[in-house]
């Protein structure tokens, strides 16, 4: 097979006795001190450093994916690491396999939609290149065609009967507030492109089509959807950015769970009431 | 059993319809556009929002842990990732099951000795509370005790033939470039205090006691490891903080393998090799 | 939220001081000595002791998962060991994390594909219940019908451009041995009903209506999609059968690792390759 | 660096059009409808097909490990199935993850204590080769020898103050059923040779040392890392077969949770409690 004799390359790092190169930036001396933790995430996943107004929209694009309280996930990890205390990490893998179509499907489902929308022949940026959107304003299709996109997206899903990623949420109505606080940064630093356009617009045009007003708002994945489109981001690589967010509120749960343990209790009640006694024997301990 | 019935809380956030909390912040008002992804990996880890020279040196730190080139745990994502391109989140899983006693364990390790080291009865610090640091020169011991204390844990290790974590590296030397740096910002910053100054005077004393001069520097976990202690994090969460830097270094690799993969050929390639035949075959596709 | 109070219940296992029931069975009378490994895993998935025919099938269905040669996911158990060789359970665990679309998909796509066909409205057999064949002979449809259903399948995969699960194999034509092999097993035993009697059918299909003859037989995961729908397995549980097979084929490449390693030897050859340099490094062992 | 061009072999399995080789055997004819999965799984692990009486033992051996009610891992997993039910082995190597020093270090613990003792210099049985007991009876060394290495085991960890690994179970008191049957199946297919008879010694030695007549069995673990003696299992893949019984019964978890759901539940209160409110919010639910 040919492509057994294909050379396998990376530029990601790589080191020697005194130099230590990432992405081709010095790392003691370029990235030390210089960039944070969400400026090196972006450098990582693009190959480029963020200039500043990507850095601020970035980093708070990956925060809004950290904690989100007592999750499925994040009650495994604490579980997990009760089972095996002197491996943080497998705790945080274990973690991380519950992120699944549910909350990742629906962010990089989003940005699909929204990516294709503008790379489809009949799309109204059909001549634009590979779905970044660099320079927002000016590459912006007119509202009326934003609209005509929109309303052959809620067309389609509604004919399907499928869910449109990144719109409603089961809390928070009429706005989902991480998507407020999103966009206005976006709009601050001049990240709030077609693609927000178009995510708006689609939502619009749920409520309406639906007769719900305020019940369909743009959601929190779909939000970090719309700003991976702006930021060039490919689809595949969104659920990428969940996971950088939950692996830090993991071992964030994890640090409570050493201050305040629960894993056990959680066990040895439910270990009680699925059996049907009253009082939990501490299992089998071995 | 009565632990069964102890009532389990958590404060890591909550989340109504209008508002979400982390940590007891408003996310939307407090932390998105405010913190960098390191100062909230700081705040979920610490339950404090870092100061401005906590946040630098914090970021630094776990800046350090993102990218190691083509190490075996990348390897593993990104054969995950040939096998199931669906589940990012499971190739990264994957590579942190990667991380274990070489690499974490000399980070915790480091910062257990050091912990331990002045909270001995015995110690040079053993009326200190908790091993936290939080104003590090006025506690500092005098350098003849910081000397003490070196001494006695390198004859430790020596009589039970036992590595010091955090001291030596294969390929850095005389000097590991990551540690110059990393304990430049925390003097710069005023974090460079007695965790720093006992790692460095357990490095020397190494040296001098093995006739090695320049050939046992404190290594990038050794640093790591002091400043954990000088940050206050408990030495059982440093292991968190490379879980974090490598989960965006996994992320980084399966963003390069999308656009330029290599894990097919290194399959074929291995498949071919291990099973004594010239060409590969393509192995049983199922 | 109601559902917060609905009692959980398991009926798995539980255990006093002098005894430990599984699934209803005393473990030490009636398990251990008496069930081979494989009937304790048809126990635990459809909480029924397995009669002797199923239990010579359904082991040997087992048994086609477990090896498979130096597949992807083997490799990334191998080099995990290789970072963390304290931790088995963790290289086991990333192996398993690179089942997914391409191998386990095609299984239990034609399990569903099979339990749709007799479960439609209009299907051969509307009216028998939960897409079980308990008495095979008795409820298979006529020849004519499944070849109805066979041409019906073909026909919307076809049209939909998707290939079928469960036909065709990149190395084993005209067949796949392992095919043969169960469905002769599955005769001798008494479990070749109407779903492999349509698995089979639609096979045939779809070699004419293509033009291929002997290019496109019922490959290994098509005859053990088919097989499970004998046993009654939901299609969602094929799976399940890939990860036990699956789990046992990684714990033995890692008995082979521990004899004769090789993950350390495919990292330094990556390393240096990728990296452009003649001799590897070692890279950053830490 | 000169390994990297060590070459590579594997003799796991192979594979071309017509035939399918694991281990020397074809699987079509000599595996499938002849080894059962326990057989197999035996195969994999030594490289060796078992005689009948392996094939009882080691089959039982597994069986002892597969379900264990509702642990810490089987909650982690099915917590992951619920986030993720698409990719059930994301949620088997979520629980997998969970198996670590508490359960698989005894088993293991116990194996190389009894390894150790038959090939320290010293030790009774310091000319037999490799720590395998093929012939077990003739070359059991006498009772008087046994017992002296038991005085010694027990006297070194009661000194270090550790507990002794295989030694002990918080519920099965006098004995642990498992480990009669065991060693029962043991004796009956003669496999019961000098490694049954030190851990059942040191169980013995410790009780009496301790004062505690019948509170010190040789529990579950214990028996199996004497029995993975007797089979010439070396130490380091103990913790393989808990991984393999362990992804049997999590499968099994699995399809309970497929037919019976506790896990929305289970996170619903737990989520509500932790957050102090009566009512579970239902999350945020992306």
């Amino acid at each position: 097979m040919q492509t057994g004799r294909t050379p396998m390359r990376s530029a990601m790092g790589r080191s020697d006795a005194t130099t230590i190169t990432v992405q081709g930036l010095d790392l003691c001396s370029e990235v030390l001190g210089t960039l944070n933790l969400g400026d090196f995430a972006f450098l990582e996943i693009t190959g480029k450093r963020p200039h500043a107004h990507q850095s601020i929209v970035f980093n708070a694009m990956l925060a809004t994916l950290v904690e989100h309280g007592m999750t499925p996930m994040v009650m495994a990890a604490r579980l997990t690491y009760l089972g095996a205390p002197e491996s943080l990490q497998a705790a945080v893998a274990a973690g991380l396999c519950g992120i699944g179509s549910t909350f990742a499907g629906t962010a990089e489902g989003a940005a699909k939609l929204l990516q294709a929308a503008y790379q489809a022949p009949g799309g109204a940026a059909g001549s634009a290149a590979e779905g970044a959107s660099t320079s927002a304003e000016d590459t912006a299709p007119s509202e009326v065609t934003i609209a005509d996109l929109a309303a052959r997206i809620v067309a389609e899903h509604r004919a399907a009967r499928r869910p449109i990623p990144g719109i409603g949420h089961n809390l928070h109505k009429p706005v989902d507030p991480r998507t407020t606080r999103l966009f206005d940064l976006a709009r601050e630093h001049g990240l709030h492109g077609r693609y927000v356009a178009l995510m708006n617009a689609i939502s619009a045009e749920a409520e309406r089509v639906a007769g719900k007003p305020g019940q369909l708002p743009v959601n929190a994945t779909g939000a970090l959807g719309a700003l991976c489109c702006e930021l060039a981001i490919p689809w595949q690589l969104c659920r990428g950015l969940a996971v950088i967010g939950r692996s830090i509120g993991i071992v964030g749960h994890l640090a409570e769970e050493l201050r305040n343990p629960i894993a056990r209790t959680l066990w040895e009640r439910t270990e009680a009431e699925t059996s049907g006694v009253d009082e939990a024997s501490g299992g089998d301990q071995l």
